[in-house]
């Protein structure tokens, strides 16, 4: 008899990428859905799934969600904007279909847990994972255990000082000038007037990017000290902000307190990004046992 | 045969408050040092030690501190201003005449402890600490477990947004204006040429101090969500604060995030100025098992 397999949501504002991989965290198998309705969506996730053998599955939601066991919404995705998917109940959907064991946290949350058992905070005891893209989302990891309690981390939204030279008001429509209103790929694009791609690797909106994160990165590490610090998304794949944003971090903590080497503690993830789906890989084995 | 008692050490940067206490957290006796060298502050708590038949003692102290149990200096205070105490064998001093189990943490975590067994927290999942005096310090708890990883948290220190009307430029020596440099009893103080417990409730002093606060309570809500948010320390004894917190915090949050009741959720400890003696009991009872 062929060895069950593990299921992986990555479920996205954009896309759901579903995969099924072994217990040696192997993907196997991976496709992608556009995130439309619930009806359509979740016809096409559970049809996928159909067609395998598994023995659990394991969800990384957008959100927010809930992840409270004792609630009577737990596994709803609850308050998002993206109205079709409000007070959608996820883990009900799947468990019409999938009796079997089924994990769920937020997205970045499971990216942060497939870093932490397979990437770059393989071995430590603790790490943070910012995914900084369209929005920006963080989750955190101590001993295997997710950085939570009345709800799971919002770290995007956090408080962030302008840079001197900067004129962008910000566009979060919650704070405005928040970390994600100021830092978001689509601040960049705003602030610019193009896109974050099409400006050289010299321009000012990389300094003032590098001074934004940086400050996240500072805040969390007086809050959560982590073993080491992953940033992860479409904006940190312009590599000439790694080294920027260890500068303005070092510049900002002033040595207050001695963190490992920063060229091992600010990273990016070492899976790439497939941090995701063996993170939802891993949470349904854990899940499983 | 009388039961043995458990030992308990806040050492602060100002006194050392020693006491014994029951394994239901009663404290039997307690006493109080000034904090000078450590030959004769650590002489008086030896000798006061001495008067018991103890089985452990927790120790909650000021630092930076080495809570690395494999690091060679696991137990020292470690960089701390207070030069006489720096690279200090805190654990090591104590072992010599007392060869029991010893637990080891910075005073605000130990605090923080006592707040989670029998204060605020008690019978929640998580908690956050901050103590607001002198300086300012910050730690959490989530399942019984403190947040931590490669040092202890230093939450005082995170980065705050100046208040608009705000001319005060800060005084942390190393952040100059970040929440301790803006928010502690000495900037209150600087600020408005006079101390705040002599400044009438109205003063605009205590609309900014809550603006700060508030912003502190708000970065820790989106990195941690706890459960409850506990604020002590000297500058809380004004009771013009605690609503005016609440008011600025749900100004800045928009609702973006639904936290527990405000009431409920942004509290001072129930415990009062015996959290960190009941803390450090309880951290002692912990490592007796």
């Amino acid at each position: 008899m062929a060895e069950k397999l593990l299921g992986s949501i990555e479920a996205g504002g954009t896309k759901f990428v579903c995969g099924v991989g072994t217990d040696d965290l192997t993907i196997v198998n991976r496709v992608s859905f556009p995130t439309t309705t619930p009806a359509e969506t979740m016809k096409l996730v559970i049809d996928y799934f159909k067609q395998f053998d598994l023995k659990a599955i394991g969800v990384g939601s957008f959100g927010p969600i809930d992840i409270h066991q004792d609630s009577a919404t737990y596994g709803f995705i609850t308050t998002t904007p993206k109205l079709a998917w409000e007070n959608f109940d996820f883990i009900g959907a799947l468990k019409k279909y999938f009796d079997i064991p089924i994990a769920w946290t937020t997205d970045v949350n499971a990216a942060a847990y497939g870093e932490y058992v397979a990437g770059s905070a393989q071995g430590l005891a603790s790490c943070v994972y910012y995914t900084i893209g369209t929005g920006i989302g963080g989750g955190a990891i101590q001993e295997g255990q997710f950085i939570e309690g009345f709800s799971h981390p919002e770290m995007g939204h956090m408080i962030v000082k302008k840079h001197p030279k900067d004129t962008f008001v910000g566009n979060c429509p919650f704070h405005q000038d928040c970390l994600e209103g100021m830092a978001a790929g689509p601040a960049i694009e705003k602030r610019a007037g193009q896109k974050g791609q099409e400006l050289p690797a010299d321009h000012v909106a990389w300094a003032m990017e590098a001074y934004y994160i940086a400050q996240a990165v500072y805040n969390t590490t007086l809050l959560l000290s982590p073993d080491v610090m992953i940033l992860g998304g479409g904006v940190m794949q312009q590599p000439q902000l790694l080294p920027k944003i260890r500068f303005e971090f070092e510049k900002m903590l002033k040595n207050y307190v001695k963190t490992p080497l920063l060229e091992e503690y600010i990273v990016t993830p070492k899976l790439g990004n497939d941090a995701g789906t063996i993170g939802c890989l891993a949470l349904a084995r854990k899940t499983a046992i």
